[in-house]
This record gives C-alpha cells, sequence and structure tokens, in this order.
C-alpha cells in the first residue's frame, strides 16, 4: 500500500503500467498529479447507454471543459483505445458514485456495479498543459507548493445537450502578467487538455467574488502582481451529472484520474494510431 | 440560379448568410471552395439515431478524418450550434442519398426525406487549413488551377466503432521539400480541420500506386521535385456509410458544403460560444 504523503518519491518511478497495476490491485488509491510523466490522464464519467448520446453531444459542444479522449464499447469495461490492458471498473484510484444527482459513496473498484449498459467516457486534463507550461519556466503556484489546483464553480453557461447542462467548473493559474500571453499560445495546442483559458482577469466576470474559496482542490495563495487565468475544467462534468439526476452515474474523484497508454503529446488520442511513416 | 463557372466572382462577393439563402432556395447547387471566406465550411452525414451512438464514437476514434463540429437534436434540422439559422434539410447544395451502402440519388433538397429519428452530423473540412497554407505562401497546385483536390481511398485503417469502419481517404497536395515542416506546423493547428498530415512521401506505403487516378476530386499534375503530403479526408466518412450498409444515410456530395456562422479560426466551433472578455 502506497502512501502519497510517504511515497510520492517511490511512486514517481512506476511508469504507466505499473502505477496502473498498482492502483488496480488498491496499493495505490491516492491523487495522479505528476505520476507516470509523459502519459495522458483523463477524467471519467460512467453511465448507462440511454444517456450516452446526449452526453456525447455535450462533450462536443464543451470540448473545453469535456475534450473526449476515449469512449467504450455499451458494457465493456476495457478502454481499448486507451491502452492494452485497461479495465475501467478498476484502474481509477477512487471513484465517486452519483444517485439521483447525489454522491452516495466514494469506492476504489465498482466490478460490483459496472452494468451490461454502461459507456465509460475519458476526458483530457490539465495536467498535460501544466506540464508544458512548467517546462516552458511559467511558475505555477500548486504545483510548486505540492497543492491540488482551485477548481471553481463559475457563472459561465455550459451548451446544454438533453439532460446534460449547467455552470462550467474552472481552474485558477496565477500567471506573471509578461508570461500570460505565452501561456495562452502552450494551452492552447493543447485541445485535448482543455486548450487555452476561458477567462483571463477580473474574478467577478465569471462569478467568483473570493479565490480563497475553491469549490474543489486547495485554497491559492493570494494573486498579488500576477493575472488571475482561468482554464475549463474536467469536474465540468460532473457538475453536469449533478444536475441531470440520472439513476446512476460513476465519475473518477477530483485528482484522482485515470492513467492511459496515449503519450501526453500525441495529437491523436487512440492508442496504436500510427502511420506508416508519420505520426 | 448561380453557375460557379459563370458567377464565380459574383458568388464570392456573398456572405456565408447570402450563400447560404442562395443554396436553401436552390438558387445555388455547386461546389464551395473559396466561397463564404473566413467561415467553417462543414463535411454532412445525416443518419438514424440508432447508428448515431457508434457513429459518434467512429469519430471520436478517428478525429482527424472526423473531426466533429456539429451534432443536431434527434429529429431536430436545425443545426443551432453552427449558426443562427441553419436548417440541414435545405442548406447543403448537393446531397448524396445512401441506401443499404449503395448511393441510390443526388437531390438539393431533403425535407421530403427527413424523418424524426435523423442525426445530422457536420465534420470540419481541409478549406480551413488550406487557406492557412496559402496565406503562408505554400503553393497548392489544385487551388491554383481551380481543381478539386484529388482524394484517394488509402491502405491506412480506421478505427472501428458498431458497423462503422474501413479504410481512410486521403487527400494529396505536393509541397516543395523546404516548406514541408511548416505546412505540418500549420496544419497541425486546426485539429477540427484534420490537423497535420497522416503519410509524407512514397504513395506505395499507404497503398496508392498511381496519383494520376484519385478516387474522386481532380487529377493531379505529376508531383515533380515536390514532396507528397497526405491529409486525412472528411469523405472517409461516407466510405465508412457505404460499408455500414445502414438502410439509409445521407451525405453533402464531396466538395459540396454546408456554410456556417462559425469563425473558421475559433478554437471552440460552437456558436454564440462567448467567455466574458477571452475567446
Amino acid at each position: 500500500m502506497y502512501s502519497l504523503s510517504e511515497d510520492y518519491d517511490t511512486l514517481r518511478t512506476l511508469d504507466n503500467n505499473q502505477l496502473r497495476q498498482a492502483i488496480r490491485t488498491s496499493k495505490y488509491e491516492g491523487h495522479t498529479a505528476g505520476l507516470a510523466a509523459g502519459f495522458l490522464q483523463a477524467n471519467v464519467i460512467i453511465l448507462p447507454e440511454k444517456y450516452a448520446l446526449d452526453f456525447m453531444r455535450y462533450c462536443q459542444r464543451n470540448p473545453k471543459p469535456c475534450p473526449l479522449v476515449g469512449v467504450s464499447e455499451t458494457g465493456s469495461p476495457l478502454m481499448h483505445t486507451l491502452g492494452s490492458d485497461i479495465d475501467i471498473r478498476s484502474d481509477v484510484p477512487h471513484y465517486s458514485v452519483y444517485r439521483n444527482g447525489e454522491m452516495s459513496e466514494t469506492v476504489t473498484n465498482i466490478s460490483n456495479l459496472w452494468a451490461d449498459d454502461f459507456v465509460a467516457f475519458a476526458m483530457g486534463c490539465s495536467f498535460t498543459f501544466e506540464d508544458a507550461l512548467v517546462r516552458a519556466g511559467i511558475p505555477i503556484w500548486h504545483i510548486q507548493n505540492n497543492k491540488v489546483v482551485p477548481m471553481y464553480r463559475s457563472s459561465i453557461d455550459t451548451c446544454e445537450a438533453g439532460p446534460f447542462g449547467g455552470k462550467m467548473v474552472v481552474t485558477l493559474r496565477a500567471i506573471p502578467a509578461d508570461r500570460v500571453d505565452e501561456a495562452i499560445e502552450i494551452s492552447r495546442r493543447y485541445p485535448m487538455a482543455h486548450g487555452a483559458p476561458v477567462h483571463i482577469g477580473d474574478p467577478s466576470l465569471i462569478g467568483l467574488d473570493d479565490l480563497s474559496k475553491p469549490d474543489w482542490g486547495d485554497s491559492p495563495a493570494p494573486v498579488g502582481d500576477s493575472i488571475p487565468v482561468f482554464w475549463a475544467c474536467g469536474v465540468t462534468p460532473q457538475n453536469a451529472i449533478i444536475r441531470a439526476k440520472l439513476p446512476i452515474t460513476i465519475s473518477h474523484t477530483p485528482g484522482c484520474m485515470l492513467i492511459t497508454d496515449i503519450d501526453d503529446q500525441a495529437e491523436v488520442t487512440v492508442f496504436g494510431n500510427k502511420s506508416p511513416n508519420y505520426s
């Protein structure tokens, strides 16, 4: 059993397959930030097929918060387009189970809940563009201080589809004023990881009056002379499923992502996608 | 009634709404290359809802040939996420109707075929990245010579979903050797318009032995000293629906695209998508 605080250095030496194996066997049940470097991590939503077409429409209409990187066959827990051996029933460190729009339990394995009509959706996550920002030397406070990025329910409406809609959840990163343009340009290169920011500057314009109290994640340091920059967040669909009040929906617990076999720099997030002499 | 050859200069003066109105009223029934400049044009597939979830999976798994830019509600012909007044029954210049996998007719209006269970899909098209290549001064032979880009059924397999699969259709552009890297970089910026190339160089590696005989479009000039560069093509899903042998499917006729209200430089292809002070 690994602990994030005690075994972080060991966990960081595990590759994507080793880490996923540790998660599958419940030896690791924590956050995945900074782990399995170089591989795409994903937000997860699992729901009955009856709602799957509308949920795919919702993702298509809201590609910044919900960039779809993989969809299972109906009833199959194997995410074969995201890796050679990914079982969505066991390979997420922590799951949140929602019933009729309320979170009813968190578990580390959903084999006993899996149903023949379930469809699993994986959506890209901000770790991908954050790594690129850090590589460019742009300081990211929550990473430097080993905190979870602050997430807020904004006043920005998402585009509805069937029962899915509601406000967009956003993440905050305070960026030095002279690096903001670069941060926009870098993150826009990752459309499968939320892309460019959705708001820059005055938080009150997107309904946020007190940045010290995020809805999820850790409180940030005061923004100071930096510029508050907000990106769309993969927790948005969890907000949408609470609102939709489906009989059952299962998601990853924020921060505890699915580790895939996809290179996090890949243009196409499909496992085994290869052109003959160019990729 | 406009004719492409006689009224091209007049047609080019029409904005997206005027051109769509001319198409809706069957005053124009031709190709849309070079028209309604600055607005996203789209490939179209319409099929019964029964197959819609698998078709969306197919698009998600093959984002280069099938970059989804819009999906209608079931039974609604109004593509409200692509513009303020788009009726998919009348707003495509020419439609191809497929029955049981065979092309049965081409028509300019599908109002009499529309059914309550139809779902319409719009996919980005190469005009967007071609414009960017031309603006960068990269010579594109078929544009300079007013021809339709040559399209070929390659040997590259697409990733299957339900009844949908088959080979990828690709387009050819011969690019001067010293501009190939730039062409890759520019086109990769447009993930909603097929992105970076899928193959560069020897055509026989993707099953193409005679470039002078494309499966669709016009024959190209000999490649000469340039490098043959192949991009994924939005005709790929037409190939997939022929193979799937659905009772009915309707597509645009290659080259005769849907004109949308979306800025063709937009990161998010959703009409009215605006953040408070940043987009």
